[in-house]
């Protein structure tokens, strides 16, 4: 069996322990919800503090042009293209990710006139699947959206096909996709692919220029703890850009904003795909967020992410047999940064553990999912989460009816 | 003449005066672009560090329903409602302006399937321009925007119009548009209204509901002093919720977001416009600046925006007689909270009059534009700013060839 004493040892030889310290979290908080919402980090509180108090209380206006907050969506996407395998110039921050799916969406459908065919997971995140259908219903033409089992991909795939919208580690399993593999084959028969990484950027490595990607959008508020409602990104393949158009256009896109001009002209790059300013101070909170990224790699993050999901994978089956469904794939290269409990009694399960000092999540109608973000947690963390959710399912506590389920995030 | 003294007299009488308090502003500014973006303020101040520190930071993922966070878009919507003459349940905050828009054109021409004509104004706000050829030009049937001189709004009035889209007051010239009688004959002709209040709310009394208003969108960065880039709000009249669809669905607009459901069903209410959670920060920055509204009422606000302006017109017409073209009307019914001064040099003289303290904006090609927003502003600052514009002109400093027009947001 593993010890507490084991665990303590393997924070003591951890290269990203010291990380821990850039984050506010209470001494007692096991937070295993950062898949949800990443927690605050200095960083964070230093550039909102520095955004509001001198950027905006001091320069007013004039920082538009003095602190460079006309260039900031393209500046943060310099700074978090390399977590997804980007060059400069290719990631833009701004809007909120379902904003980003809309105008890829309606900017690829432009792009393959003659193809009437979006292909998606039946199980994507559910905010992707309301977009898609309100693109397809909202564009002139009549688009056909095959909400498929992605494991049968293969036998959709033809030339009616103009885009393939997937989410690259799914949001309740926790199975991470096989990026390259599926960009070749949708690209084989010349659909476009669009990678949701809501789930996987700043937990997994990501490269989007070796798989090929075309396009590709996250969000900023899970991994990348950029804050709740965080500002979201979205990644456009060189060879696309000055080609896809922005189906949303605002004045930040056009090509001379302050020219004022009545007719709209896509700025070149990125900024095309801007449409209005993002919120300044979100963009702040997720600029301090990225700073302790700069500390580490992500080969480093996802050896620990690896660790800390097999570890918790370990004593949940040496402690409770029998007790869960394992949904998360054993293999390592299936696996994201989270893992998913299947148990009939799931919302009980979580709001218990939460009650205790334990935050996980519950995903409707049977999945307790708890998220590993290595950044900040510790193996004894996980040890001590296991004790606990070992003593909820051993007092039957889940049972109390006061969880009887109700509308909630968790 | 008007003398300082006599500015100093009526700042002391000023019922206003004690709010400057709420604001961070150093004691030589003279701030005269509160209509582009106006300053921070204690209350912002104390809210985002509230969101930060405490609902964020301590409560993380729990705090989307401890600290109401689900419910924010919907909550500051009814705390801004009477800033406009709505109730409470008829506003959100969400988004940025031109997404807001974009979903109410969507779902506009949807509300009248037989009608292919929207009407807007020429010399609209060009976000406005750009977002409704986007969507005319993104939806499936045939639409003709006609952008036209507004003063002919009556010519074009006819059946075949669907939606007519104007901004209340000028970004410009700083004219009030006649919000119930346009809406009148807007409506009489079947069509619908759709005001923008970016230059209005927070400025002028606003009455939605008295002057029948269809739909409504605004910016909480002006007037409202909500932060750069601060999240935007939009009005949708009673009769229309649950008639008007959001084009631009995600999960936070669903009827039950955490059963996960395959199919979009929209909730009841304002919550079918909200698409997905905007920054949390951001509404926090948004929500603390409204505090000080609650000091006055939007009658004290009008009274001393005419006193402001109408000073400001009179010391540049004394001071300066023949130099300006005032492009602002000197109706009070007919005049927003700026003055806009016509001149060849404009640019020239506003970064001259920046450079001295005093901060203008310039519009392309030739308005030194002045906003007056009198929570913070003080008659001798008004005073003040003249003596050094006439300084400006007089010593002829805006000719230098440093103020040579590069892009800039001013």
């Amino acid at each position: 069996m593993i010890t507490r004493d084991d665990c303590r040892a393997l924070d003591e030889r951890d290269p990203l322990a010291e990380l821990r310290g850039e984050f506010i979290l209470a001494k007692e908080e096991i937070y295993l919800d950062g898949n949800s919402l990443g927690p605050v980090t200095r960083g964070t509180q230093r550039r909102v503090n520095q955004v509001i108090e001198h950027e905006w209380a001091e320069g007013l206006v004039r920082s538009w042009n003095a602190a460079q907050w006309m260039d900031a969506p393209l500046k943060l996407g310099d700074r978090l293209a390399p977590l997804i395998g980007a060059h400069a110039g290719e990631v833009l921050v701004a809007d909120t990710l379902t904003f980003l799916l809309a105008k890829i969406i309606g900017g690829s459908l432009e792009l393959r006139p003659e193809r009437h065919v979006i292909i998606t997971d039946a199980v994507n995140f559910h905010s992707d699947l309301y977009i898609v259908a309100g693109m397809a219903r909202l564009v002139g033409r009549e688009i056909v959206v095959k909400t498929i089992d992605r494991n049968t991909l293969d036998e959709h795939l033809d030339e009616d096909v103009a885009l393939v919208m997937l989410t690259q580690v799914d949001f309740r399993t926790g199975e991470m996709l096989d990026m390259a593999g599926i960009t070749r084959a949708v690209h084989e028969v010349g659909a476009l692919m669009l990678w949701d990484f809501a789930h996987s950027t700043g937990a997994v490595p990501l490269d989007v220029t070796s798989a090929d990607v075309d396009f590709a959008a996250g969000c900023g508020y899970k991994y990348l703890n950029g804050g709740p409602g965080a500002p979201a990104f979205m990644y456009v393949a060189p060879r696309w850009q000055g080609v896809l158009r922005n189906p949303l256009p605002g004045w930040l896109g056009h090509a001379r904003p302050f020219d004022f001009e009545s007719t709209y002209e896509s700025a070149p790059g990125m900024r095309a795909y801007v449409t209005s300013s993002p919120s300044v101070i979100a963009l702040g909170a997720l600029d301090g967020a990225l700073e302790v990224f700069e500390r580490t790699t992500m080969a480093a993050i996802r050896e620990k992410s690896l660790a800390l999901t097999d570890l918790f994978i370990e004593l949940v089956e040496e402690s409770l047999p029998g007790v869960f469904e394992l949904v998360t794939p054993r293999e390592h290269d299936q696996r994201g940064s989270q893992v998913a409990l299947r148990h009939s009694n799931g919302y009980g399960i979580i709001q218990a553990l939460i009650e205790r000092g334990v935050t996980g999540d519950f995903r409707a109608p049977d999945i307790c999912r708890f998220g590993f973000a290595p950044l900040y947690l510790r193996y004894v963390d996980i040890y001590d989460a296991v004790q606990i959710l070992v003593e909820v399912m051993s007092s039957s506590a889940y049972l109390d009816t006061k969880y009887e389920r109700r509308l909630a995030v968790t």
